[in-house]
């Protein structure tokens, strides 16, 4: 499947989760990251999440689709992190 | 089709490309907002987007696909703006 993870969390953790998602997806923006994941490693990267942060003060959205061909990508302006790029 | 745009934007024009989303789709979380458009309001809102960002310098990714039931959207922690509610 693939997912587009973006996150609004509290200073003191926002390190912590973009540490976390960089071992496993790739970072594209600000707070987004997106990547391919199998349905194994999504149930692994939401449970880190939930340990992760405050869900009382945190937020966090995964959009999940089946295929990352049902999604086109326009970016405007400049492209922070290449898709392509393994960071 | 439906939308997710996500944007990374210096302070100095941030104001005017939130304002200027919120009058078009929902606000769902600190710098993301998503919305079922027309083609015709994704031209326009994309146009816009362009003149008044500074290309050299800010970052929007639209991630665009035919219809918002291929996505599933799995909230982890606080719901910042409730998908349902007309802001």
């Amino acid at each position: 499947m693939f997912v587009i993870i973006v996150y609004d969390i509290k200073v003191e953790r926002v390190n912590k989760v973009k540490s976390y998602l960089r071992e496993n997806i790739y970072w594209v923006q600000n707070s987004v990251f997106e990547g391919e994941i199998t349905p194994s490693e999504y149930e692994k990267i939401t449970k880190k999440l939930k340990e992760i942060i405050n869900e009382e003060e945190d937020s966090i959205i995964i959009y999940k689709f089946p295929m990352e061909d049902m999604m086109e990508r326009n970016i405007i302006g400049i492209e922070k992190a290449p898709i392509n790029t393994i960071l």
